[in-house]
């Protein structure tokens, strides 16, 4: 399959619409689509909210009359299945469109191809895989859950130079600066969820809201469509024996809070309740939570991305049973000493040979701080 | 003072002849000159090695009469103390140049201008100032010995993404890749002495050699002159109550061993002199010696940059008491875990306000590692 210059310009522009649902679309994927006869753009759209149309209904919209001959370019395999409107493959053979460029193939093994052999069916050109590492980069979430049946995990972390994440006696606000902090804020408003532990709710009592008028909001809104509406993503506590106060941040802040215990108590799964949070019981493992079932559980809410902002503990946890895809690390040019926190709880590593393996994906500047992001090797 | 761009094109030419000298030139400064008459340069050239002429006697040399009438530029101001030949400054007066153009003053404030005003007392034109902060730059540790009496100080650091540099039971080789071990040989060579501790010794074995067989012999060369010299930093083992076997390679390898203890061991001193080492006593400091007197001792031996390779207890130690001007940290993609051993030994940080505050002086891929280098904030 070979695809020409202006191919790849179209696709990359499909790219670029879909990027603005960076933050709204879920538990939709980012889709954006280009529509171009005789060599100009008749019709752009992209997916904004879960429930609102897809990419190629506005760009179809768009262009009206003028979509009769053109060629469809949409950052992932048209939709075959009845939603509220109908397949959008449907759309696109009623519209007259004569070839249909797709950067990827719909990541669910069960559905992959039908959309496009929808279009051949209809003696429509298909054309699948342009710039398609691309497409695949915008819905990592997406593809995880359609392929894996779990979501994307990043782990975020704030460390000092020599690997500490707070002090021996708790302290740990700030570590790093505020562009640091601000660039958090960026992967919150694309997660699904936020998971942390009871033991960081109650010594820093975070709210893990995304809050875009306390940073960039053009920019935010660059990702967010075109309201005012910001998604919460749900916020996990994975608290054992329910210890977690109703009256902290992450319970009252907007958006909705998932306290996940171990065992029963119920007066304190009353109080929560009557507080706002959702309790639900998970088994218990060693002195959490089983990580496995959380993340069969967070699948089954349809959860893409999830963002893992805890303490060393439970950080470790997830790394020693593998249950990442991303390390963040935003380093500060700072030393905390020996006695500090460890940036991750792994104490069983032993020798050398045990080390965990990974690799740089990148590394950047942010304020006066490193962001150091690792992948499994 | 105003020069022109052919002004900084010869002392920019000046510089990369003093870099010829970068391993080689020890305890002496690294110094280039270019001689331009009528815009052409003339004569060129460098200090080599201590006891070899200076770049000004090689500039001269190589110009014979056409000096003439000449700008000299040299990257430090010339000297105006008798040495082996005469100062330098002389040399330039009697070859008849009418114009010396230098990057820096001499660092000495003892000397600092005496060179520059025997030349204008001989009516030469002269200006100081040009590429000032790159000529400082090339002999940080020549400058730091003249203006503070004391070592321009490297600790290097081999640790993974959660700062670890070894395993509870001491493994640690090896951490980061052949890149990066390749980089510290550059450290090295450029380095007047080595310092580590015994713990390190007995541990890992190691011998601190500059091996330029073993990196790219040609970007040696680059830095060491013309012949097939190597010179090897001194080697500084802190060792209280000389535990130090006489047999180790650090005792025995090309180069001096210098053997610090804080207390009297006549029979194991009498052992190490036999094998070599040279063995000599400071004061006692804890559980280690005193570090102010180890600089002191360094700075009368005329050391100029000296890189600690060493452990986390004694790098710790150094960090404790301020004695660094820089902190290279070859981080590996790795995580080693919580119950390796940490970054630094500094135990005694409680709270956040007593945290060192740095900063990123460069960040850098090595091979398949990172390296950061560190200054004080």
């Amino acid at each position: 399959m070979s695809f020409s210059a202006a191919d790849h310009q179209y696709m990359a522009r499909a790219l670029q619409l879909a990027r603005r649902g960076l933050y709204t679309t879920d538990p939709n994927p980012r889709v954006g689509c280009v529509l171009v006869r005789d060599g100009a753009v008749v019709g752009e759209g992209f997916h904004a909210r879960a429930g609102t149309p897809h990419a190629e209904r506005h760009a179809l919209a768009q262009a009206g009359e003028r979509a009769r001959g053109a060629t469809a370019y949409v950052t992932l395999e048209p939709c075959s299945h009845t939603g509220r409107t109908g397949p959008c493959a449907d759309a696109l053979i009623d519209a007259g469109v004569t070839r249909v460029v797709a950067a990827m193939e719909d990541p669910n093994p069960l559905v992959a191809g039908q959309g496009l052999q929808r279009l051949a069916d209809a003696g429509i050109a298909t054309a699948v895989g342009l710039l398609e590492a691309e497409a695949r980069a915008l819905n990592p979430g997406f593809v995880s859950r359609m392929t894996r049946q779990r979501p994307y995990i990043r782990i975020k972390i704030a460390a000092s130079v020599d690997g500490r994440t707070a002090m021996a006696n708790g302290e740990s606000q700030w570590i790093t600066g505020p562009a640091a902090r601000e660039d958090v804020q960026r992967l919150r408003a694309r997660s699904s969820a936020v998971i942390t532990g009871v033991g960081t709710v109650l010594a820093d009592r975070p709210s893990y809201t995304v809050r875009p008028r306390q940073w960039r909001l053009a920019e935010y809104r660059q990702h967010a469509a075109d309201d005012d509406w910001v998604r919460q993503p749900l916020r996990v506590i994975l608290d054992r024996t329910l210890r977690t106060p109703p009256d902290v941040p992450v319970v009252s802040a907007l958006g909705h809070c998932l306290l996940v215990a171990g065992e029963q108590h119920p007066g304190r799964q009353n109080a929560l309740e009557s507080a706002g949070a959702e309790v639900m019981l998970l088994p218990a493992s060693g002195s959490g939570i089983d990580l496995q079932q959380l993340l069969i559980e967070l699948n089954r809410r349809e959860c893409n991305e999830v963002l893992v902002e805890c303490g060393a503990t439970l950080a470790g946890a997830f790394v020693r049973e593998g249950l990442f895809d991303e390390i963040l690390v935003y380093m500060a040019p700072t030393l905390l000493g020996s006695s500090a926190r460890p940036l991750l709880g792994l104490p069983q590593l032993a020798s050398m040979s045990e080390k965990v393996a990974l690799k740089w994906q990148d590394v950047r500047q942010v304020g006066d701080d490193l962001r150091l992001t690792l992948v499994s090797a």
